[in-house]
């Protein structure tokens, strides 16, 4: 019998966890990682602004580079949530220094010219106070896609406000019925996607 | 005394006028509108669906082409006001194939190497469900500063609801505090550079 | 034995056929074509512009309505191939009117919460003289992705000349080997996943 | 008599100048200094990824942080060019992070509503190997007049090779004449509306 699936999220609020600071984010990825574990998935969050990410394109940036051990998790699991609050309407600068190391893919491809993420499937996971989740993760399918991530249906979990409205999504007394619906998408197209590609790899594509 | 100035609105939206379909982005387009004629600037809304404008990048696509009468107005214009709805998050195709008509403008420069918009001011106005604004006005602003306008600070006006809502910016009761102050400020920092530029002319760039 | 899959390109070009002009999205078109063929996989190109597709956000929007025909050759496709030029950095006009007109599957979901593009592929062909392939990927992603299309790894043909250059794909004596080979990705992980889902379609996703 | 003007430079290249690492992003901005200096205006580039700028969206996020230095020089700045390289056909997380720092002006307007930046004029320097200029000016565009800076006509000098090229703009012979004037475009549109916003500030918008 094949092992369980394993899922990975990167989240990339500019919030340390010092002090113990809630994150918006944190809580749309935990939507999402409670589906997950209702089909026995069970994974990882990595709260990116704890770890010194080193700015670069390669997957070691030298001595004090927070990435490699970054790196080794995201290649260990199957499924990677790329989580992010929304600013000025765009990622943050922390999901965007992830996804600039993930570019290293590129150029460590096999022998089949195929990429380590190949057959590894991504998911988005946004928040925001009132606009923003749309771009963001054209943002982000365009840049996991180019490094390799196959996606799903209806990938992206999200909820902003309205517009020039202060809301945290951590601050709501209730998710949405509407954000559950959709996080219950992501979850159930990502899984049977992830379950086909584990079991059929992508053939040579040279 | 110089003569005052005029203001222009291209009006996205997918709907034709046909039958009197009340438009959201017309609702936001008139806030502009309003706060410009307290300055004493006038000008006229186009509702871009009602007219057949073809497919193109030149200022002429033949005979049966409405561009050419728009691109009149343009031109006899101090400020543009480019409105759209959100799809998608995105600008609408509508708004879209106006910009493209206005590719042409690169190819139209006097002997100084200004095309014809220099010194003209451009704004956006964006309407939206629930998300898109702030996207959207980064691909109008883009488009639109490529092909010669100037941009004042805050130069959108927008309103989206919450994720995935479905309410319409035309049906609201009341035009929310925080959108009447955004159209304000668009207005009173459009109206100053356009009266800047007016009177000062870009110099060659050649 | 399965029937063999079928692919349906859109030409997003701003140009008709009329007059024969040739155009650089369908030479890039061309070639995803040659590769799917490889596979035994064939289909039919449609060249947007020469249809009069009207704007709107459903999936028949009256009598003069191009769409409803187009729609159902894409429900009858197992591949969707999205091509577009560049102009102003972004996709055109034309492919834009026809992402709109598919915004309409959000709301055709079956029992199960899926929607009828559920299980389908999209890919992305993109040619511009100087620059935009990557944002007109991110668009385009995004938009099929919410309107339900699966998206295998480096799902985009591209080709783009340097910086303010003005060479059009169509006229390049030979297609360069890194565009032929990114295309053949494109092809073997769209196939692929193809018929993995063609087998095995999407559960229930409510 | 009115003082010089002054220009300010952020470079957002991933390299650090250690061990004198030659940036792209530096040739193209230093095209454009070299362009305000024959305006006798004069000014400074920051290495951003050479100091230690906090994620986070206030003016000052702790003892540690960088930012407020080079808050202060851009806030003596008339004009403000924002450069980046180009990955994965984005703008970098390193220029991204100052971006979202300056979001704080947004909270920090005087008693007529107006953001420190405002009568600021900014400009964007982008290189890439390959692809992505257009979107990058989109997205900073966006962002810096969200934060209240003006944009002049053609406000981006950019380089980008081929597709799928990998030759560096510090490594060509020559800058393309194409290159030289859209940069001396860039100049003296900028020029131009720093002088006429610096002797005629932005009124109350209010």
């Amino acid at each position: 019998m094949a092992p369980p699936l394993k899922v990975l999220a990167l989240n990339g609020t500019l919030k340390t966890s010092k002090g113990d600071q809630a994150s918006s984010t944190d809580r749309m990825i935990g939507l999402l990682m409670a589906g997950f574990a209702r089909h026995g998935i069970s994974g990882e969050t990595i709260r990116l602004a704890d770890h010194q990410i080193l700015p670069g394109v390669t997957s070691d940036e030298g001595p004090d580079d927070a990435w490699p051990a970054i790196r080794e998790k995201i290649l260990a699991a199957d499924i990677l949530i790329a989580g992010t609050p929304v600013w000025m309407g765009q990622p943050s600068s922390v999901i965007k220094r992830a996804l600039e190391r993930m570019d290293a893919f590129i150029s460590e491809k096999d022998s089949e010219g195929r990429m380590p993420s190949y057959g590894k499937i991504a998911a988005v996971a946004v928040v925001g106070n009132e606009d923003g989740a749309h771009h963001v993760s054209a943002e982000l399918f365009q840049a996991l896609n180019d490094v390799g991530f196959s996606i799903a249906p209806n990938a992206v979990s999200y909820w902003v406000g309205q517009a020039m409205g202060s809301t945290d999504f951590r601050n709501l007394d209730e998710i949405p019925g509407t954000v559950a619906s959709a996080a219950k998408m992501v979850v159930e197209t990502t899984v049977h996607l992830a379950r086909l590609l584990r079991d059929n790899p992508y053939p040579s594509v040279k």
